[in-house]
């Protein structure tokens, strides 16, 4: 068996991330989103980063994979008592990594050290990439003007309708040797595309110069999971994004997002009536059960997914065999 | 009723500090240490300013008034986890105050300002001023070289013999214009040198250059309190460090440290044969119970201070009306 590479963000990516630790241990490796970082308190929060690395260790919520199981807010309180912002209110464990993290990066550490790091003392087998060491920021363009990810969520409660998205410093990022080891690696058997919202989760991923060009370059098929069930996303605002830019809320809709990347994409069972219409843009189709409700869920899905993976594959040989 | 200022660190200063501000509230401005400052994580953390507002607000834990009651350790334990350094436990709570402070610090404010604004959400009438924004630190010297007296204490555990100390960053350090403000007013009734270190704690304020002619500037006394009773510091290592500079370890031996700018020192009961040798060198002697245990203690102790400084000012008054 080969290499696998996940790109990762949100809660739906960790958790099909982790369904692919669970079959592939050491031979997974997920590259992350950091485009919805952010800078509170001065510390250097990394959302997607944390929820990963919380649900491989297990010790995340199962309520809230996003912060470890028992969570307290003591630091919260006592930094609103004194006067501090209070608009956000961050958990004591969650508190730890982006302060660890902001030290570290101080002391001139890269962030994929650093994270790499954090997955060793937690007994994370697989490689959790992100995506570049530089700082990449997810920008939602509004009527109001861009406005930082983070801020669109937390402060506007993502309500201003969506304009478009600007990935700030993206010219400027580059893909890690990490993240090009792997992705030269003549082991990498497939990519999988998390389900999770494809333009501020996916696409800050893909808008690194080079990694389009890399997840292509062994020929690896690259197969992708929808985050829309049923016309809505499972989580988060990817259904409302998708209506306010104009574009069908549907399955469908995501896969023409990662055309002419993608061989493969896969619908949830609810979604079996647009199979046709993503087989006519020239992508295979799986229909399956997408939704991760238990831990077992997770594993089924990736099972799943890297089947379809293999049989592309296989598919690809013998057409260039029979060439 | 005029206005009170007190040098103040670690806990004897804080409780005392409390106890004038129970006397005098929006009248006492105490003069804070900030050379036992230090980084960890990347944080500011200033023991002696931090102890001294949650004795002042009322939060203090009782057995550890260095941190706020109630303290729980889920960053640290989470710190640690990841790999991050375990050697001091810091709590939840006390995490707040060095996170604020490093953030504020980072947007150009002035810890004076930063400690203002502390204040004043904790409901804390009395002033508390750092004896400077600029960073002093105070190391101490031993046979291994110099070492930053946080890590003298945490990590050598107070062991290696001392020979000396270094106040870096004195030189630059100025005396702030809130400071030169309460000690240049015509309101200025006395100074209250709190029971505390002389060396680390008291002696890097009056480094600060310019404090020592300010302190003396309006003629008010200046009264210090023994943090020496019985041959042993109450709290810390004066006894130790004393006996270790080859000076003996007694109340006495601290008031030849304050030679030359105080006008009184209070001596406990138990060393009240000490009161003549002090006498002898000038200083005006006051013999009292010094030890606070409760909170009564330290109003007690307040008023006896000041009442023993009002003396003082009275007889030099009539003294110079004499002459």
């Amino acid at each position: 068996m080969g290499l696998v590479v996940a790109l990762s963000g949100q809660v739906g990516g960790a958790k099909l991330a982790d369904g692919l630790a669970r079959l592939r241990g050491a031979d997974l490796a997920a590259i992350v989103n950091t485009g919805d970082d952010y800078e509170h308190l001065g510390l250097h929060f990394s959302p997607d980063l944390d929820t990963l690395l919380y649900v491989l260790a297990g010790i995340a919520d199962p309520a809230a994979p996003w912060e470890p199981e028992g969570e307290s807010h003591a630091v919260y309180e006592m930094v609103r008592r004194l006067g501090g912002p209070d608009r956000l209110r961050f958990g004591d464990r969650s508190l730890a990594a982006p302060l660890l993290r902001t030290a570290w990066e101080g002391a001139d550490r890269r962030l994929t050290q650093i994270t790499a790091d954090m997955c060793r003392r937690l007994g994370i087998a697989a490689r959790v990439l992100p995506m570049s060491d530089e700082p990449v920021r997810t920008h939602v363009l509004t009527d109001d003007g861009a406005v930082p990810f983070h801020e669109y969520f937390t402060d506007l409660g993502c309500e201003p309708p969506v304009r478009g998205f600007q990935y700030a410093g993206a010219d400027l990022a580059r893909v890690t040797p990490e993240i090009a080891d792997v992705l030269d690696s003549p082991e990498l058997e497939a990519v999988v595309i998390c389900p999770a919202n494809p333009y501020h989760t996916i696409r800050p991923i893909l808008e690194v110069p080079g990694m389009r060009e890399l997840l292509r370059k062994r020929g690896a098929p690259i197969v992708a999971v929808t985050p829309i069930v049923g016309g809505k996303a499972l989580k988060g605002s990817a259904g409302k994004m998708m209506a306010e830019l104009r574009h069908e809320a549907s399955a469908k809709r995501v896969a023409l997002e990662y055309l002419r990347l993608i061989d493969g994409f896969v619908l949830d069972d609810v979604d079996a009536h647009q199979a046709e219409a993503v087989r006519a843009c020239g992508i295979e189709v799986l229909v399956t059960q997408t939704v991760m409700r238990t831990v077992e869920d997770r594993a089924r899905l990736a099972r799943a997914v890297l089947d379809f993976a293999a049989e592309i594959r296989e598919r690809k040989r013998a057409e260039a065999e029979q060439t």
